[in-house]
């Protein structure tokens, strides 16, 4: 087999203010065709089979004006530059001792078909990608194995050090995070009361079938109710993954020194209107504590960590499967198109491109 | 000297939406005058000589539909019960074998000419006020060396942990709170820079003379550049007085993993109108931690604390005087009118009601 020359790849084209595009006169995105350089020592080259589909990725896009780029945990992505995206590839040709042709490997390989990467460079990231037991795919890597596992985990058991016997409630509950939560809370940290928030009643139904003892519809009228009740004298612990009016709503259904660890704030990445905080009051009087976290700050021990989740999966602790990912198939020329799913609230678990 | 058998007070009439009034057709408060109980085994009887006027009054008197009670750290006034406020009073009569006739004492006095207490009661919160060297007026206690100055100690060493060397922003820094943090950061933890945030420049001149390196006016129509120019890369801990767009824009002005003591949020005390917090995505981004916080929570350790205050008087690292308080000379009728100017923003330091 011949190794490819040239590469297709997604670039930067211009920021998006509002939801990106492509393939309209407001182009966010453009394909071109680059020459792909010859194996320096220490690179590998890479062609990507899955691509992760992140909501961190449409912070890195943002117009300049619109974003202070020392204040972002990752550098924005240059115009003219590769869509940044985390990916799961195989090594067809290595200048790298730690890696041969046949490998699998994890790693920032962006919106490229073929990526020559420095396997050294920390940036990239690349790390071998070893089987999964009991048939997993592989691709939940990029999932409930990978970074939005160790979200979870480490947005529950460290950020807010959630104890046995503790009362936890978990947005975005549907979500490739917010659903680990919900094992990990109930299967691994002994969570008393664990109660998802999530945008269907097919995901709700979906999220209880994970062991949340209840979900709740956010998109029902009755909503703002239904979690008063559901949270009866408060709870300890709400792990955040939207931010906004949901977050307001837990501000007044948090116990005295509840603890809120802040993941996301999903609703405001697309420029949509910022709602009022009626309830921060309930901060002070009630002593909470919301704490913000990035998983990137926890690196260090992911490898670890994610050797404890595949241990609660082999447990059966946690449940990891095809309900927490939806692997879509993709034309190259279609990566933003499945990319733009994640703004449409329709996903279940992690959303994968497979190229 | 014969004893007192009958009290004015102003009883809590009607449960304000917005601001309180009085003497007008939709009175909050009301003049009563009432029977004094003769004392039982345990009992003291006071003289209200002053009154504190603090903020939080103001949550102990809204409407039940505004409220939870549950969620309040300290339960709201009944209607036709005296409003409650701490005071400094003279026993006149002693039924207490800790107490006698003379004694200068703090205690929850409420807005009353003489009570009865008894001063074994948690809520009355009786505790004999010795008094304090060179020649500070007793009415400190009130604030200073008393709920204010232990606010902003447990605030600031407590609650955020301030170290020597950290950037400090405080928000109503001309206010009780807000004058005792800036120079305890300065003078006792060792802060290596101190932005106060006030209403005025007279205020902001003040602020500065306490010790402040700079202190910006909010109300200045460049408030917002100015702030983010004096905050620079960055700082480390924000002392928040006032919530609302205030701590809107700190939240884009911290460095990563900056901690913020949440004290009070008053622009939301009266209805006003709710901004949206259009930076919260900083507490992810930046790994940022609120923690609430009230006084009450630390007063097992008080008494100590407010020795250690003494002691920074003594030692020249804070100065209280004149100018940490307003004290009001308040016919009794006129109690409510002079809380009020709580909520006008004109006050310099703790504004005391002298009876």
């Amino acid at each position: 087999m011949s190794l490819p020359t040239k590469t297709r790849q997604w670039i930067l084209a211009s920021h998006p203010t509002g939801l990106p595009t492509y393939g309209t006169r407001t182009d966010t995105f453009a394909l071109e065709t680059h020459d792909l350089p010859a194996l320096s020592a220490n690179q590998i080259l890479v062609q990507t089979l899955y691509l992760s589909n992140d909501p961190a990725q449409r912070g890195w896009i943002s117009p300049p004006s619109q974003i202070d780029p020392k204040r972002l945990y990752v550098p924005p992505v240059q115009l003219g530059h590769a869509m940044r995206a985390r990916g799961l590839g195989r090594v067809l040709a290595s200048q790298n001792g730690n890696f041969a042709a046949g490998d699998l490997v994890q790693a920032t390989l962006n919106w490229v078909e073929y990526a020559v990467l420095d396997a050294g460079d920390p940036a990239a990231g690349v790390r071998k990608a070893s089987e999964l037991p009991g048939g997993l795919s592989v691709t939940h890597y990029l999932g409930a194995l990978g970074g939005t596992g160790l979200t979870a985990w480490y947005g529950l058991v460290e950020v807010v050090g959630c104890r046995s016997g503790e009362r936890v409630v978990v947005s975005g509950a549907a979500g490739a995070t917010g659903s680990m939560v919900v094992q990990i809370a109930k299967g691994v940290v002994g969570a008393s009361y664990v109660v998802g928030i999530a945008g269907s009643e097919e995901k709700c139904r979906w999220v209880e079938s994970l062991g949340a003892d209840k979900c709740l519809n956010y998109k029902s009228a009755t909503f703002e109710a239904d979690l008063k009740e559901a949270c009866g004298d408060g709870v300890d612990v709400y792990f955040d993954n939207v931010g906004g009016q949901i977050l307001d709503h837990m501000l007044a259904n948090m116990k005295q020194h509840g603890r809120i660890a802040a993941c996301g704030a999903i609703t405001s990445y697309n420029g949509e209107a910022v709602l009022p905080m009626k309830n921060y009051f309930d901060v002070v009087s009630m002593r909470l504590q919301i704490k913000g976290f990035i998983v990137l700050d926890f690196m260090a021990k992911a490898a670890e960590t994610v050797g404890k989740l595949v241990g609660a999966v082999q447990e059966g602790k946690i449940r990891v499967g095809e309900e927490n990912e939806t692997v879509v198939q993709t034309a190259f020329e279609e990566i933003p198109g499945t990319w733009l799913r994640l703004f449409e609230g329709g996903n279940q678990g992690k959303l994968v491109t497979k190229l």
